[in-house]
């Protein structure tokens, strides 16, 4: 991986994933032993759109690691508003940096902007693309939890849309797992991304409520459905009840399951679930540091 | 200290208030002693309103302790607009960094956001609430130049609506101080601010003019009173002339008193003051990096 | 140098000019040498106004010297808003920092900033003002690609309102170089400062087509013509055409020519020109790294 750019979650082997998620385990065990590892490296932060744990835990996972950040900040104060290129930013923000993150509203500028720079670019989010550190914290959170494989696994909530989903499902595919969708059926898993699933040989099923399938999960991975995928609020509201979960819901689930949500949530999770334990969801944002220190440690050249 | 939330000057005894401004001192008197110190410390920053010298001055202090800062950014650019709770947010950042300084608009939010995180949480500002830092490095800036005890200070201008004024003298309850309050009738102390005062067993006396009580004072305390407290913009003309501090204001002062502002200043202390030997307002301001970098030591385990 | 304020590129003699180059080369050559060379040390920075490059070199040089930053942060996310005066701001904030770096839009902001602190402050840009660390780099660029003796030059676009370029011609006249300068009749060199260039006893020549002159210079730098200096944008697309560079009109170029550009650049300077031999522009921003290396070590004192 030293010196690649990481601009999607799809080329990365079954492989790669492990090692990332191995390192990522090695240093949480033991981050102070990383504290020096790369004391000359200076992260190039360009965020295009708003972030707080995104930008935050790629800041702390390279400070952990000993190095620093240099922060375009946000938009509206950069040259950015002067009409200057992505190609033409990054180009020049790459003699400022020894790799950079990209956070971009438009899908495949990560990959457009990889082809810029010699320094490694890692993609943050590129509009409805991808999020790749976002699928790795998250399969480095199952693997923790519930392990990777003989995995039976829901992901609920808004499928259409969610770039997150689409990805983790995808990565999961490398890994022996039963997947199951449920979601209303207008905001179903759209067809390609249902395709690619059935072609990897993986086991998907759909489903429009959660509860039959609840008590066989070890993992219910929850996404937030938006108010304005709906024409009306009445409708949201009907649809919107069914798909949340909440400490009464989960007395129907094994003991063992694992509750993850990417953040932030609004109330489809209940905050009577936070103390139970079930949630991972605030474990999850914490796996951010050490997944994106192993990645960084990784491509910045740390590991053979 | 070790690990305490620091949520309002009230919590803080008068023994803990002398270990952070001795040590506040120790540290100002070498700081390169402590520029290793918490070289693995960062320091989560959550500033939900606008602030120049808190916010530089806490990322001053823990830099110059060794350590580093993981900053939300302004709240625009965050993912605060997506509707997450603060609970939620604190949450999060806590598994970024090793402790947390938070400003935020509602009284009351630092205490609350306290009891969900573990690391420590101090406040820089909740509203009309507390800023318990501003008043450990007033007393601090009152120590070096006046000593805390024995102490005759004045306290002018808007003596209703500010905090800093409030938790100050709240503070000083616990030295030997006399206590002069002087604002136009409208601005008094609050009756319950007053109250607690004399229940103290503190020496305080109330005054519309300053020009009585100045020959006699220590330390003049000047804040801001702001138009928008005022009807109209004469009303507020007529009034605002008398709390105005210049050179000639003081001749009739004590040579060795000290005059004080938690500043921004508008037009309350005349810049003729800037250059006198009792202008205290700008070492004042930068008093906020020993006394941070002490509190910040306290917090994360430097000291027993 | 050291401890000196920097606010304008015609304060610094030849000599100093020369230091500074010298010293950025040595460090181009061997960054890692100067890894720990100011560990201790905090630059404030105070950007009034916009900037990625300038912004981003700065924190990225500090850094690459060890040290660190103390960031302001975007003004509306600041108490300036509540209207502190720049004076008071920069008393403040010394006492944050070792150093200030000030960006603002204000003509002479810096050089009256600058006597209000004793630390040193370098101008980063004061509005239609100097921005001497552009010219530093500039120069250095220069240097590294032409040299800067028995120098031909051209300088292109919009002479009358850059202030880079202003300051670049007049450093130049500290060297044997002959100077030309072409723009569009409305868009000329302002009188004073071809007076002044006159006066250096440098050799000037003034063009309206770069096609006569481009077959002899060394080094062609471009800038960018703004359409909001023309009644109609009509006017601004007959005029600004001929003052784009493409790879066609550099066959008619020295093979050694080297092109710059202060960036962000719009279309006065084609794509195909950025992978032929003559291009320097994005060397040209990367060079600000070593230079404010450069300029920072001798400013804090790093040598004699």
């Amino acid at each position: 991986m030293r010196h690649d750019h990481i601009t999607s979650a799809k080329q990365l082997s079954r492989g790669d994933i492990e090692r990332v998620l191995e390192h990522a385990s090695d240093i949480a065990d033991d981050p102070s032993a990383y504290a020096d590892r790369h004391e000359e490296a200076l992260l190039g932060l360009l965020f295009f759109e708003p972030s707080t744990r995104t930008k935050m835990s790629f800041a702390a996972a390279i400070k952990r690691l000993g190095g620093d950040v240099v922060d375009m900040g946000p938009v509206d104060a950069s040259s950015v508003k002067k009409g200057e290129s992505l190609a033409d930013t990054v180009r020049v923000v790459e003699g400022y940096a020894d790799a950079l993150v990209l956070r971009h509203p438009s899908e495949g500028s990560a990959q457009m902007a990889s082809e810029f720079v010699t320094v490694p670019l890692i993609n943050a989010g590129d509009g409805a693309g991808q999020h790749p550190t976002q699928t790795l914290l998250d399969m480095y959170t199952i693997r923790e939890n519930a392990g990777l494989d003989d995995l039976t696994i829901g992901i609920m909530g808004d499928l259409k849309y969610g770039r997150t989903v689409h990805s983790l499902a995808h990565a999961l595919t490398n890994f022996d797992t039963r997947q199951h969708f449920i979601s209303p059926e207008t905001l179903k898993l759209p067809r390609n991304v249902r395709f690619d699933l059935h072609e990897s040989g993986s086991t998907v099923k759909e489903h429009t409520k959660p509860g039959g399938i609840l008590p066989s999960l070890d993992v219910l991975y929850v996404t937030r459905i938006q108010k304005e995928r709906f024409p009306d609020e009445s409708e949201y509201r009907a649809v919107a009840g069914e798909y949340q979960i909440d400490a009464s819901t989960l007395t129907r689930a094994d003991d063992d399951l694992t509750v993850m949500h990417p953040l932030p949530r609004v109330d489809e999770i209940a905050h009577d679930v936070d103390n139970t334990g079930h949630a991972a969801y605030f474990q999850q944002a914490h796996n951010g540091v050490p997944v994106r220190m192993a990645l960084l440690d990784l491509v910045l050249g740390g590991e053979p």
